[in-house]
């Protein structure tokens, strides 16, 4: 029972509404597969460029498919934006991938995955997956103490959206959550490897180790790119979880249970007129999309073309 | 001659297209002031919250005027958006402090005033200012050696725009560039006195030290905030130019021109309904606006009212 005092102690108010977990986060299975081609694409969106490292898990788990990215460049970041807003967004953005012609949605951006997945999945025909559950499910199934941490922006911690979802799964299971806004920055600043970097992480990750966590979430979809980082600072006894690559193995699995997986022929009906395997689209020129996108995609990223968002 | 060579070499190369800045950043006088009322707000924009630190210029330098703030969280950072996007944007917020009516608009954003001042000025019958051609002017009229140093956010450097501006008034203007990506999040994490941002700020400023200019504009509105951190690194020296405070005077300046100026008595028909002399909108109820906002002008800050700015 002390164990529980700490707990409640330690944890940040809670600011938005509780939500039921399973409903928010298993994927709805009524009225799926209106679109049931798999050669068609899989749909993958983020506000910006965070989500290209879920867009890298799946090309890697699943070299067939054909992959369509959306980054809300014009709009980004969704990290400070109400549950409102982040709704209206992400609807245009599954309006645009489904005149694509996808057959499943990645949403591959923390926020949009926590405000939006329930009313997207519940709209859709098609699966709708986040990249929340995957992640929490693995957490909740790896700690050995039953101390995990999770690391993320600011938005993400304060909706303590992977707390409810692992303790939905474990309700044993203590969950330390910190927030570290500078990690996307200096991300982007390419600051990958360097000793302002390891000033800043050892700064935020001294309160998680300080109470003794032994499974770690990378709750943001840049963090996996500061991965030895992190990994360096929280030492090897501490494991882990990349939600990318677990989103990517999740959706595996439903596209393999859909008979949705592309099985890698080319069927010629169905190609794309422009025969691109992975294309990519942005709702603002942001040159640095395509700067950042080269950089972890090296010889992926051809162009992006602008679309105008709004209009969806 | 050497030295012009020298120069060519050094700037980064040139990506938007040339434009007669004087055409650009002098307000249009005619067709001026379908409101001519004194007793009216001042209207200020921005991205975010960066606009603030104008804003508490204009409070600093007019006690007397009411004003209308609106940050646009829902859509900010406007730096890595398209001149077209910035556009449609600021069109949209004028439509909505033309709403409020405003007796003058002050853009006090670098990125909007580098793409949109132009076409606002154009369109509008109420004076508007941008936050370039005021700290250009003081930054050309500053130098004594000839050679000026402009900081700013990769939008604003890239655009060139203070160096246009800077050379229309002196071509024998040297003018260094330097984008500082992480000012703004270092600025909005609070680390203003911090080793890490003394550390950063040594990395970014060491190459504009090495060039010997003698003046160096703050190109970005929240660069003031580290005004103390960049005048140790850059030296007595120096001299530091803060495009807020020098449109501020500008706004002065032409409202006491235009007969504008709020004298400062109650005039009951004139008067706001709620009688606040500061109010805020923002189109989205991101906290991060009010914690900020209460950080830089402590007590004046009640509550920031969202508006829903796609509908302007």
């Amino acid at each position: 029972m002390a164990e529980r005092e700490f707990r409640e102690q330690e944890l940040p108010e809670q600011e938005f509404p509780e939500q039921d977990p399973v409903k928010l986060y298993v994927p709805k299975r009524k009225n799926l597969h209106t679109v049931r081609d798999p050669f068609a694409p899989v749909g993958v969106f983020d506000s910006g460029v965070g989500g290209l490292t879920v867009f890298r898990e799946i090309m890697r788990q699943m070299p067939e498919e054909r992959l369509v990215y959306f980054g809300d460049t014009a709009r980004l970041p969704y990290g400070a934006k109400s549950r409102e807003t982040v709704i209206r967004f992400s609807r245009q953005i599954v309006r645009f991938l489904r005149s694509q012609g996808v057959k499943a949605i990645v949403i591959a951006c923390n926020t949009a995955s926590s405000f939006a997945l329930e009313t997207l999945a519940r709209e859709s025909d098609i699966p709708v997956i986040g990249v929340i559950y995957a992640g929490a499910l693995t957490a909740a199934r790896t700690t050995k103490n039953g101390c995990v941490g999770v690391i993320g922006t600011r938005g993400t911690v304060k909706s303590r959206i992977y707390e409810q979802v692992i303790r939905s799964l474990n309700p044993e299971v203590r969950v330390i959550q910190k927030a570290c806004p500078l990690f996307v920055p200096l991300v982007e600043e390419g600051l990958i490897h360097d000793s302002v970097t390891d000033e800043i992480a050892s700064r935020y990750l001294q309160e998680l180790k300080g109470k003794y966590v032994d499974t770690l979430v990378l709750g943001c979809t840049h963090y996996p790119l500061l991965r030895s980082t992190i990994a360096k600072i929280m030492g090897d006894e501490v494991t882990l979880v990349n939600p990318a690559y677990e989103t990517a193995v999740e959706l595996k699995e439903i596209l393999g249970r859909e008979k949705l997986l592309n099985p890698g022929q080319v069927q010629a009906d169905a190609a794309p007129a422009d025969g691109e395997q992975y294309r990519f689209f942005v709702s603002d020129l942001a040159e640095s999309f395509t700067d950042f996108a080269a950089s972890i995609l090296p010889g992926r990223v051809k162009n992006a073309q602008k679309i105008e968002i709004e209009e969806y």
